[in-house]
């Protein structure tokens, strides 16, 4: 890429958009030259509109950069969006007509018919959907945090011995839920086994991701996913506990085996972010664990554990995942560095940007 | 009853024998006389000997009492057995056969052919298994803290439907593993996916427990459950999230019915520790939680919420239990209650005492 | 008492005013006959207008009686305030107005000339303050929580001794700050160095408990103290290293005695909230800790350990108290007792009630 | 440096033999060449021999490296201790017996006359002091966690106004104690208000640090502190509320201005564990942070926050130091690196070796 590609964030002072902050920071490919968020925050420096709640400072250059309304009109070549859903859906909307390509990690658009829901290792071909979308722009979206772990899991055993039910069993961290998100007074030494709309994602998603591309339009995966969601007292990191029925016969063996040799389809492309591996497998009993595991491949890892038999379906493993990277500003990443290498996102005309 | 029994309780110094101190602190049954330990702690006071855990005080006529060594010759009625597994197997034989009935929390013996594996409001009749023992005394124990919240939870719809399949995802409490127990290092903002022969045991268990006894011995019931225990930064009550196959058709509602239905067959007996009502529902989305609701009839109840279709087998739902009351202490001190009432607990000749 | 008062709760679904409810609950001579909010809870029923975080249920004579709007005309003999600071002032001014005596958990009115701080165990002659008010009603407060525990503490050296200079350092509970209160991303593993206005209550909150009520007018005690406040990953108990500089010479065994000694100087009084003795002196070098022991007397005890000498001042010792009962709510209840007990809460005639 | 010397790690399974191996991996003057332990492992590879407790994976050249006894003979130039300090005392004395430079991280020697303890940026001319040792090797120490905080934060004040009264309240991590260290059941939602020694610690090592090098012996410096030591659920980072009498009077600002403008005596040097600044000072009210700010500067910043007027002393402030790295072993390798500067490490002969 000859030069960087200028990068809007939608969203910017909250607790997603702090994440592509701090992931865009030394990005190769994207350049971030506007941070869009609410009239309340406008007009302000980055770090003053903004409660900082990451672990290392916020980037020198981007600390003093004044955040500006969130509408069309931003100069960069494409936006990210980390929305909150109560506004994702009808702003997203409008950055697409007016010519943006929108690169969300909102829920609004996922299950729409012509919006790809994408993971580059696990359907990268979805992208070409894009292309029956009718605005200027387009809009492309990742999963819900626990539907990626879930998936990027799933996706060697569907490849080779087929997957048609799922039991999975969720304990999310608190970062799932932005800033501030959960009370302290529910979170400590606590379990709240309830996450609203989180249950019916991870029924529904894989069934799109997992789908067929063609003549424009996804046909769905025919598998099942029964889901049970937890919030539990732990900072970043989705544990899963899945149990699968396999249309192959197949021991844990033989699925430790298809972990362990799955070619990512994109390995060829050297994305920035993309991780060397998409899978760490992990042969101690007791790993992975959220707060010791979640970070491995700057946190674009997906690791499993303790595959074995089960007792009810076929093999039951657990999988983690680190939510608010993999999971969420990091996917959405990845998902515009797949966009790059197959031309789906130029620098936009200066004379565009000025009069949209 | 005319006078109190007097209890003995080995391994009185660990977490699960102060659980039992805490316990019977105003019992109106049980009076202890024997705090056993093993040579490190005999002949200390209680106090000095122990580390003590609890949030309420050690009880005052306790506090000063001396520890003694655990070996039979204990002046008590009956003992209660809160020793680890690694010394449990041969020091409550040696009890049971130097005349002493021990009401066990231990492991070890729950599978033996002859020995009950007691639930009161789940198995009472399986109490008449011990008459098959051959000691002079006996051997009774209680199930693993996660079997008990299941099977507790299971009994209507076992009951009601008819239970053939069971998928179980359990959040742990970090009391479940005693004292020092978990390391602060592991357990904080973290989960470990592994507790060493849990679900072996959430496995096994309920088929005892839901086994028919006939003929002095039990016929496993034909249920098959399959396991994944987390153990996660909570202090006290398991959480466990399960899903059913019933054998009967059966929708939520139904199985809500059942719950709130369910007469529990020691009901008419009131035993000193048993909950007005075994089982309690929430219809909240977000309840039961561990800290708030673990305590629920003084740790006797098990909590059921979130009842609803599950996408591969018929329902799921979740079931909270406090692991060291319910799940541990509590159930054998209640195990004793039922068996006090049945007559299977009697003051020991004094002779008999001092000769042993 | 030959019947019960009638009592309104002000902010009745907050925190403090939920606290305020578990407290009521069955106590001898207070009855909640109006639980008062804001207007977006007025008119549905308790439990459906209040988030409750409470470990045990909403008590059933609670649950389904009507929020009413928070203005003069409630049913009561008085009210308790349970306001959050930036309407206390003004309602608690209002309600006074009208004739019901306020008894308040709120900073808003602590400071004024007029308004009695008040501890029965610390300066109850401090009461008769309220007669100086020209309202038809009063105002008597009770102090911050933090500020509780050390004049608590303080007070039998004070009285023994005297105390010219503190240093306090707090480490405080997450309940403090109200619910949703602290973000769990903020609290899980961390500590927040920072109380907002914290400090400073501690400084001048004991000049005025300390003083000298004389012709209707304080004349603060000339103390010192400096203060350093933490938020801390706990639910429930303030702790605070404290070092005194005093007056008199005295060893730690000295200060060890006179808090053993002390004799509350309403003991006489039996008051429904007053603990046997106000003060709990551990001699274990790691007692006394918040999970462990803030629950003590039913939440109204201080607890006191590791006393010994100071480097830099004299002497040094850790005090424990739990805020939310004796630091706030239950404070507040035992300030409505000693003030039925003088004369100071009557029945309000009906009629003033209706015109009200 | 031409090449690197050759490392012997003391205790490498330990908790802070952990911290070496992570903090040497890349190091670029000095290489792992043994890592020792006791019986128990030694003749297994190092993963084997350690239960892990990094959030990195063990660095892959030293995974399979097999652990030695811990005793004279090991092949390297010199040893870093991580040593618990119950063998300590004569294993280190051993090594310098042997002609080992020991690098200690352990309390044993470092009140010891003739054994330097160390911070490169407070006290570096102290190194000298080793020369007034009679072994063929030598003994460095570095000071504990929580002295090494304090003492970094008033080295600025202690050069520009000095300082004659320190009280100091630490809220300290829980790795502090080692692993297991600290049972879960003590820490969740708790306070330890006690940790063993550790006050003594800090009263008597600033004394020695701040003290003057004079023909071969230290005189210590005239400073009184008075510490009271707390254990919060905190993984990393040990937070410290001061107060300090300042000899020469100064504002808040003015010791924000000494703690900005401090220079560091070896910034010249350029030792590759030396931050670029040792302080870093915040101005927002409630940073620093411990889980947000403990690992700036790579772990070895100590950060410093909420300077104001004290009204019993001074000025206080907060520091916050990253007890395992600065506080442990990061500050051992960095006294390594400064010996090896001024020339006291050197490559040890291999004849020496051997034969040793």
């Amino acid at each position: 890429m000859s030069h960087r590609l200028t990068v809007g964030i939608l969203g910017a002072t909250g607790a997603v958009g702090q994440k592509f902050v701090q992931i865009l920071d030394g990005h190769p490919w994207f350049e971030i030259t506007a941070l869009a968020a609410s009239e309340r925050s406008a007009g302000k420096p980055y770090h003053e509109a903004t409660e900082w709640i990451g672990s290392t400072p916020i980037p020198e250059a981007i600390a003093d950069q004044e955040v500006v309304l969130g509408e069309p009109g931003l100069e960069c070549d494409f936006v990210f969006s980390g929305l909150s859903s109560n506004v994702a859906g009808t702003m997203e909307q409008a950055f697409a007509e007016a010519g943006y390509p929108v690169i969300s990690n909102a829920k609004n658009h996922r299950m729409a018919p012509t919006v790809p829901l994408l993971i580059p290792e696990v359907n990268p071909d979805h992208a070409a959907l894009l292309e029956t979308q009718t605005t200027d722009g387009y809009i492309v979206t990742n999963p819900n945090c626990s539907t990626v772990g879930l998936v990027c899991a799933l996706q060697p055993l569907m490849q080779q011995f087929g997957v048609s039910q799922v039991q999975v069993t969720t304990l999310q961290a608190l970062s799932g839920a932005g800033y501030p998100g959960v009370s302290s007074l529910d979170a400590l030494g606590n379990v709240v086994p309830y996450i609203g709309g989180e249950e019916d994602k991870l029924t529904t998603e894989p069934r799109k991701l997992f789908g067929t591309l063609q003549d424009g339009a996804i046909t769905p995966a025919d598998i099942t996913v029964s889901a049970q969601c937890n919030r539990v007292p732990v900072l970043e990191g989705h544990l899963e506990c899945i149990s699968v029925k396999l249309s192959k016969s197949a021991t844990p063996a033989d699925v430790r085996d298809a972990f362990l040799n799955h070619e990512s389809p994109i390995a060829a492309l050297n994305l920035p972010s993309a991780p060397e591996r998409l899978l760490r497998v992990f042969d101690e009993p007791n790993f992975p664990q959220p707060r010791r595991h979640a970070d491995l491949g700057r946190g674009m890892n997906v690791s499993i554990g303790r595959i074995r038999d089960c007792e009810v379906l076929d093999v039951k493993f657990i999988a983690l995942v680190h939510n608010t990277v993999r999971g969420a500003a990091g996917g959405a990443v990845l998902n515009a560095e797949l966009l790059a290498e197959r031309g789906y996102l130029q620098p936009r005309p200066a004379a565009v940007q000025a009069s949209s």
